[in-house]
Order: structure tokens, then sequence, then C-alpha cells
């Protein structure tokens, strides 16, 4: 089984973290590749770079996913996630979507941290777009992270770790989804220290996608996620303009 | 008051179309700019064209929004709205967002009629994602249009009209949101023929602009709606990058 | 244009603070026309109140709306709300629904805010009965305030401030609805000391009716928002009376 | 103990129909009165009725109350059931609020049947209103009746049972709401023909009264169901503004 | 009016507690008799006691239901409620299900506090299920109560009002459910100290019930809670087995 | 990794039909158990017989669970899943609750298809107490089946086939759940005839059965799915008594 693992954001230090926490949940027969945007923003943090992330990620899916048996969408705001899912005749999974699916499954109530304030609102309208809100409890924020904790985020481990205890022990949550591609590896270091499951994303879209493929479901023919028709789409990338002339 | 209506499908037919039926709505002292996309797909039809219509939107709005008042975008999946609304400090509104929200002022339940199949889900997760589900009622489709009857409307009235008296009649909508920009003006002819109001989007959308012009609210400076911070993003299009140099 | 503004609070101070809102964000050609309740409670404050209000709302729309375009309702329950909106066949809308559906256009979640603690039930009820509380965060509350308050609520500003940031702080709100007809005017005071927008519902409303009437949607001849059939009602005032024996 | 039960709808025949009903399910410690409406229409069945019957309910209430231990009001919009929950001391419970809250103790998901077309709304906001929408089925509809249906409702049971076995078996509705106060007696003829039971809410609202008079729960001293504080309110009826210048 | 109250917690002490709150709301044709599970948990307090009390529960009915018109389920998980209402062919009502929709209607708002932190889950689960969450405020928790407090509750009498009124006046509740059997008496001694009603459950289930028998609904002929057909099932206990050989 | 299946039915050609479609997703390093209930019904098919089945697996569970990676509770009402999850220190999973949580990621809607008409109330309230109604489309059923067709499911393609393409064109749905363990094979066999991707529940819990053992989260030492502590239980079977003595 052949993984694509795809990061729309242009930073190459946040492909490599978040495809060595994918490969720590790969079955002996998986293999997974990872490539990086080249058009976006370096770390993805609002709406507008998450609409310019979207068809980044559209645009590397078409060019690389032939020849793998699935897509994982490595950005916490799944920017272009339903997207890929048309577009593709393979499964796709999101990160954000993989950790609250996977939440669901050990915990009754889950709730969400994130780094910088304005982002919260992102993860809110995500949750309830995906009809998943019943189960999330709140969505809070870390301050801002400067540069140095973005590349080591164990630096924010003390503080993070009294926010998820009192968010465990007033306000019931279960398992906290800890959201940003940044975060793919921290929780192998704060999840001892914590009462609940923590959970990032990325591992658990690896977890889903190797599911996906060995169950083989079919390609819809009908709804919103069937392959898109032929069509004269015209894009600034070959790749893209190719794929709707002949798609799949 | 100066509006700018941008259209990210790249039919000029289309965008003339909407602009009409939005100067039907103009106060005396409004006018109103409208702009077609360049990138993308003629008619977006699909999940993956609506993500390359947001990031098309986004560009279109960074090189045109200056000196107007508001903006409407006008494509019936609201491709990009929130990236707009994040990035401009002038208010934005979307089509069926519009439509939606209007629709709760003069009906308990609405419906939403477009065409084709595949699109049915697409509005459903919108209606979820804006959290205006609890008032939607059914989402229901016309067959696939012809050409001629993409360019003639009026063409499927009398399939509509069934279709909408049966919906209704049978199960209690109110109104019907009838979905699709090239529906801007079929409901001129349609309306007086219809037992309940018909709604589209794109009048919708330019009243509820011209609304948030005179309430001079403040643009957020908190939250996922404030202003990006300086960046270096890059894109193909020299406006877009500018546009994150130097936010506002 | 020919708006009526109705204020069913008998309170004839509170429609001029709540006219002097309405007419700062009228079109060119639209004129404003205010009328004060005879009947119920000088301030409405609860529910029993508020049916009262609901029927004086009722008799004061049935007996000034003839040669208007829409209707305004000026108190921050929407006594009566979907009564006139059935009974009369120009658009009405309700102060607290307008300031809702426009806080939707600029913010994933924004929080209310009245003052007293009973009414806070009213509010959050209000909310779920329009289908809107998937975006609707707090309900919260000044203490009650004093007369002098009420006429100058100038003198809540700070306390009324550090509320406001500590909800966006703390709970992502991204907009703010100050509920009350007497606070119609507050926000042009304490807006731009704010990091979110304020609504408080007249402005909004009037931004909406001014919309609904240039949109020129149907009245319903179906469902529950259609005019009523003659009927013999029997009610201490003649407008009432001969309004049900030739309805519109 | 003493029950009042207030017919707002100004038909005699309807309360002698809707006291009969109640009569069947009294404890032996329990007696009951019924008062009819004066001011408003004879059978309540739209909006504009509803908000006149809500003051004639409040009316009637402060009135008659008075030596009473709760009160029922039968008529199925539930007219001013909050306002005369929060200006009386003792208990009160609505028809349509009984029957859905009793039919969650029977049923999985129950459909209700209301007649004539335009009321469907109403019943499903008040669904949405009361927080118990997601247990309802459909809102269906019998034509309108005519006069000598309304007087002998029996005349429907054939076409009303092929509804209802449709709904159960097409819809999965496990229970049915008969609305209307017309309907009190119907399910007494009805019921044995039926698969599911079938609910009208005068005796189930009866039923809730006596135990919500037996459980003696505190009147709030807080919250929006708190009684009204003493207040100059003027009303065409003494009672009414008695009633507020020393309320309980 | 013979009402059969079963206790599927092992604990004879807290049968009595409960059969004492129950008695003092029979009207006085009814009678109450009280029996207690022999095996599953002392008191049951997590998610798989949960689960050996309904079955329990399933046992107890079976053996004692015969000769009683309704059954009260009185453990605050109402363990088991489903399946006994749909094995047996008299009305069945849960605690806790009980106290929420008695709650629904005295309140807008109510919240509900157990004791120990683990059930938190099971309670905001249980109001999830039955579609009653939009009106549930907080999930709240005194700490675990030692043997001492479980058997004399009012030990926690001034935690417990600390904590219900700073949730009344900080969050708007206006009723509050105090779940567990061994709250069965509570609210006699707490509640004259209290700004808002307080349920428990039990006196709320046992009114229920009452209205339920005198309403003489029908056992439902379809749907999930029809009576199971005659089938061979294995069980340990001879009652079981029986019941299910020949239903009703 | 080692997988035990637990089939609380106790019928041994279901749990031999449900662990043959469990291990055609097995990756190479994956090896899977399955037990057979003893007590409890043949086929599972209501809902007293799912609480007993609850107590079963629970049974089931603290006997075979020691050795294994994770559980997969193979029973489409997914009886005792909770109690199950709670009381093992291994992840857990059910088979709707996965069919469901996968469906998500492949489709806007999904429907349910059952047999038999009475269990439709079950999966509906499972959705919603799962959170997840809000993507489910209907709960459809077939007619009851035969023991032959019980055996042999592909006797009922043809109209399952048409059921689901109705389904599909009317209600737009994007997947369809067809549940009940003796379908876990259906769908290889109907799949390729169908427009849509048809998930039965088995496969996709044992693909996030092994994707949870890779994950390696946490065990909860909080909330409703710690472990209990230790406690003296009473019940018939010895293994469920001295789980309760020393949990894990």
């Amino acid at each position: 089984m052949k993984l694509l693992l795809i990061n729309p954001n242009t930073s190459q230090f946040v492909t490599e973290m978040v495809a060595a926490a994918a490969k720590t949940v790969l079955a002996p027969d998986v293999q997974l590749t990872a490539v990086t945007g080249t058009y976006g923003s370096p770390i993805v943090s609002g709406r507008s770079e998450d609409a310019l992330a979207a068809a980044e990620a559209l645009h590397l899916a078409l060019e690389h996913a032939p020849g793998h048996d699935a897509v994982i969408l490595a950005i916490s705001f799944d920017s272009g996630l339903s997207a890929l899912r048309e577009c593709l005749d393979i499964p796709v999974i999101g990160m954000t979507e993989a950790a609250m699916l996977t939440a669901m499954t050990v915990a009754e109530r889950f709730s969400l941290i994130t780094f910088g304030y304005h982002a919260r609102g992102i993860y809110a309208e995500l949750a309830r777009r995906y009809g998943l809100d019943a189960r999330l409890g709140a969505v809070l924020s870390l301050p801002p992270l400067s540069d140095e904790q973005i590349r080591n985020p164990a630096l924010v481990f003390p503080e993070l770790r009294a926010m998820i205890e009192a968010e465990v022990h007033d306000h019931q949550a279960e398992a906290i989804v800890l959201s940003g591609a940044i975060f793919a590896n921290i929780y192998e270091g704060i999840a001892p220290q914590l009462s609940v499951p923590v959970l990032n994303g990325v591992r658990e879209a690896v977890g889903l996608a190797q599911s996906l493929v060995r169950l083989n479901l079919k390609k819809p023919l009908s709804g919103s996620f069937r392959l898109p028709e032929p069509k004269a789409v015209k894009w600034p990338f070959a790749a893209v303009e190719q794929a709707y002339q002949s798609p799949s």
C-alpha cells in the first residue's frame, strides 16, 4: 500500500515533522511519501490562506496522487479536503477530520486546542460543517507561538498541560485534539503526563487512510463526491488543467 | 456607495445575467461594477471547481476591491466567501448565504432547488456550515440542464413550477431558494405563478451588502475575520502576493 | 420608500432613541415614521409583558401600516413579529432577528448581552426558535440598570467593555449583539473602543427592511405567513376587528 | 386539587369538548373548572390570532387562577404559555407541549398531524422553540375541515387513519400527536384502530398538571419565569393592570 | 392504581430512600411497591455497571411487573429504560428522563449536578440520546462523596447550594436536576434555600407514571417499542427466558 | 497485533459470516479471533434483547480480552459498546459506530437500511446518541427476512438495490450503511451494482481497531471511560465478578 501525504503549507520542516509522526503508525506493508506545497503560506494560519492552500493541495494531489492508494491531507484546517475527495478516485482523509472522528471512539466529549486566538472560529466552523459539533466541547487556544516554539513545541508543554487538565476537570473533556501540523509529534512527549488521550490528527489520518484502502469502497458514481466530468478548466498549473480534461 | 460584484465563474454571460439582476435592487446612491473570473471553470459545478473558484475569487477581490464599499460574491457555492471576508476590510456577502438569511425573514421553512443531481450535497453542507439547516427543508434538483436551458432558464419553468408547488403542498416549504447564478433572473418570470416567495441570492446579496455598508460595522481586530498579518505568501498572481505583504 | 417603525414599549423616549438610530442608515429615497405603544409596559422586560406587547404591536401595525412599504418592530424581544408578518402584506422585520442575521455575516460566533438577569432565557429561546442558536455563543447580562442608566446607557460603558473583551478573548465571540431598544445608539459611542463589531438590531432591521422592499418578494399565498381569511374576531380595538373582517 | 382549564378560543363548544376529555384523567381528589375566551378568534388558526389568544389567555389566567393549584392551557398553539408561566405562582402546562413531552415517553419518533395546510409551520416552529424537534418526524395535515367536521371530527377518521398508518410504515413514526383542541376526544374513537399511540395534548396536559401540583416545585425567584416586579402596565382589562401592580 | 418501583442498585437503603420520596407524590388511589436488585453493583456508578443494571432491571421487571399498572425505574442512568419499555405492556418511566422532561415545564434551561467526576459524560450522552440537550446547560459535579455523605446527603448542602447559585447567576440555569437515587430526598431539605426549582427524578417519574396510567395510551403494535415476538432466549434467570417464550 | 471479535448474538453461523468479512481487511501483522455469545438471543432484534446482549458482551469481553490488543463488537446495535470501552484498557470499536464514522469520510449524507420495521427507531436513536444524526439521511427497512434470507442475504439483492438507488436519486444519499451482522458479506456481492459506497460496519470496525492499536492512545484516567474502581459486584458469571475486584 502506498500513501501520499500532502502538506500544502510551504514549510519543508513541517512536512518532515508530520511525516515522522505518520511513519509511526504504518502497517508492515505500507509505504508513505510526503510532498510540500510550493505556492501559498509557509504556515497557513487564517481563512484566506486556507483558500489558497486548498487550491495548492488540489494542485499537489492531481500531480502526485497517481500511483498511490490514498491521500493524507496534512494541514489542520483540512484545506481542500472535499475538493480532493471529489477529484481523486482513491480515498482522501483530512487531519482534523480524522482527529475528531477518532476522538469520538475514545471520549464522550472532546475539546480542541489551537495556538493563537484567531483560528478558534475556523475549527468551530469545521466541526459544525462536519456535523460533529455535538461532541465538541470547547475550542481553546494557547497564545500565539514564537518561531522557536513552532520549531520546538515542547517549550509550551507546561502551560498546555495546565490548560488541558483544567478543561478535563472543569468541563468534562474526555479527550483533547491538539490542532496544528506542528504538533504532530508533541503528544508523544506530553501524552504520558495527561489524564486523557490527546490526538493531533496526522497519525489518526494515516490510520484511517489505511483502513479505507483495505475496505476498498467504491468510488461514488453519484452525488457530490463523484468524479467531475471532462471540462475546459483554465488554471496556472498544467497538472490541474489536464486533470479536468480527463478526470480520474 | 460603490459595490463590486465578483463572479468567479469564467463565463461572461453569467456575469451579465447576474449584474442585470443586481441592478434591479440598488438604492439611488449606489453603483455596481461586475468582474468575471479569468481562471477556473466556465460554470462551477462541483467541489474541486469550487476550491479553484475560491482562490480565483480571492485573486479578483484583492485586485478589484480597492475603491469599493462592499463585495457581492455571485456564485451559488459562495466559493471563497470566508476568505474574502477575512482579507478585505469592507463587507463581503455571499449569494446563497444571502438567499438563506433572507428566506428566514419570510418563511418558517425554505427548500432549495438546484439543477443536476450531484450538487445537492454541497448545498446541504453549506447550510449546516452556516448553522442554518434547522430551517432548511429539502434540497431538490432539476435534471441536468442543457446548454440551451442554461442560457434560457425559462425553458424549465413548467417542471420547476410543478416541483415547487409539490414541495409547498407536501412538505410545508414556505419559500424556495432557487440556486445557481444562472437563475439570477428566472424568478422575475416565474415568481408571479408561484404560491410562495422564490429567492435566488444575487439580489438578496445586493440588498444585504447595501445594508452592511450603511451600518458601517467595525472590521474585527480579533477572531477569524480579522485581517491577516503581513506574510510572505507565494502565489502565481502578483495582486495576491502583494496583498499579504501589506494587508487591508 | 416609506418605513414604519413600531415601538410597542409605551415609553416615548425609547421611540425617540430608536428612531434616531434608525435614521442613520436610510438610503436617500427612504422615509421613516415611528409610532409608540399606548397599551402595555413602559419598558417591556419579561415574558408576560412580551405577550401584551405582541398584541399591542399587532394593534399598532393594523392601524398604522397602510401607506407604508415595510415595518420595523423595534422591541428587543421581537414581540409579535410572526403575527405581524402574517397579517400584513408588506415586509416586517424584528430587531433582534435582524441583529442575529446580520451578525452571521460578520462573525462565526456571536454572543448576546442584555441587562438584568431574568431576560437571558428569553433571548436564548428566541435564538433557538429562529434556528440560529448554532452560532450563538453565550447570553450574558449586565446587572439591572437604574433609571438614569436606562436614559443614558453610556454610564455602563466601562463595565460593558470589560465584559465584551472577556467574552471575545475567553470564548471566541467574534461579534456582540447588545440587546434592548435603549441601546439603539450606544454602540455609536462604544464601538470604536471594541475589538469586534457590536450590533443592536434597530439599524440592522432598518437595513434589512430596505433590502426586502427593493426585493419585492411575493406575499405568500400558502403556509403560515399567508394572510388570514376573513373572520369575526372580537377585540377591544376597532382597527384589529376590522382588519380581520377584510384582511390585507 | 383544583385545576383551571383555560380555552382562549372564544367557542364555548370547544371548551366543552376539551373539558370532557380532561375529566377522563383526573385523580379522585382533583376538580377541574374550565373558562372560555371572550376576546379573540372563535377557532384560533394562524399566527396573529395566536398573538391575540396569548393576551386573552393571560387576561383569563390573571382573572380566574386565584384559588386554583395549576392551569391547563387548552389551545394547540400553546398561546401565551410562557407568559402565564411567568405571571402565575402555580404550575401552567400547555397542550401541545404536554403532548410532545408525553410522546417522548412512549416513542422514539413522533409525527404531528393538524388540519388545514397553513398551521404546519407553526407547529414545526413550536417544536424547535421547545428544543424537541430532534424527536419530531413530520408535520402533516388533513385538508381544511368543514364546520361539520370541526363539530364532529369522527367524519375524518378514515382518511386520518390512512395518513397515520402510512406515516408509521414509511417514516417510522412510533406515536402521533393529533393537534387541535377540537380533536380532544377523537382519539378515544380512533385509537383502537391504530397501530401506535395517538396523543392530543389536553389529557396529557391534565396529567402533567396533576404531577406538577404534587411535586410542589418552588416558584423560581430568578430567571425568565420568576414573577414580574410591580409595574404600571396599561391594559384594557382591569384584572391585567391590577396583577402587575401587585404580582402573584 | 399499582405502581412498581424498580431499583437495580443492589443497596436496600437506596430503595428505601427512593420509595420514601416516591410516596410523597401519590394520588389517593395509588399504591407503590418497591423492589431492589439482587445482581449488579451496590451503587451503580459507571458505564459497565450501567449495562449490568439494565439486564438486572429487565430481570426484575419481568418477574415483578405482573399485577402492576406502571413501572418507575429508580436509577439515575435510566439503566435499561428502553428495554423495559419494549418488553412490558404497561408504561415505564425513567428517573432522569422524568427529571429532564419535567424541568422543561418550569425552566428555559436546566443544568444537571452529579457527584464524582466520571459520570458527567454519561448524563451528557443521556440528554443527547433523548434529544433534550438543547435545553441542558452544564453538567456539573460535586467531588466524590464519602460513604457517610452517601447515607446522609445533607452533609453536602453548603457546597451544593453555592454551586447551584453560581450556575444560576453566571450561566442562566433556571432549574437544577440533582442526579442520583441517593438524592431522592435531598431537595426537600435544600429546596427552600435555593432560587430555582430543583428536581431529582424519582418524584417526577412517579408523577409521570400516574399520568401515563390515567391516559391509557395504546401499547404500540409497531415500531421499536412493540412487544418482542416469542423467541428462545437463553438467560441465567428463568423469568427472563419465560418472558421471551410468551411476551407480554 | 491480536484482535478479538465478539458476537453477542448466540448464533455461531453469524460469527462465521462476520469473521470471514473481518479477515478480508487485516494487515499482514494482524490476527483475529472470534467468540460467540452463550446467553441471550440467537439474532438480537429489539431493545430488550439488546440489553441482554450488552451484558453478555461484557461477560465475553472480560473473559476473552486478556491477551488481545483491541476488541471489535460485531453486533449492529453496538450492544454494550460503552460498557466495554470503559471496562477494558484496550480499544473497543462498535460495528454501526464504525460504519457511520467511515461513511462520513466518503459521503456528505448517508442513509441506513435495516430489515424488519421495528428496528428503525433503534438505529435513529443510536445515531443521535453518537451525535452523528446531522449526516444521517433516512433509516429505511426491508420487510422482515425469512430464515432462508437470513442465511443467504443475496436473495434480497434485487429489492435492496432498488431501494438504495431510489434513496440515492430522490434523497441525495451518497453512501448506504446496510445494518445487521448478517449483512457482513453482502456488499461484496452487491457493491459493484450500486452507484454509491455501501458499508456494513464489521470491516470498518476492523479497520478502525487496527488504527486505534497503532495509535496507542492513552487509556483515560479521568472521565466516563476510565477503568472502574475495585468493587464488590455480584453477577452470575465469575469472570465479571472477578473483573470488578481488580479492574483492567
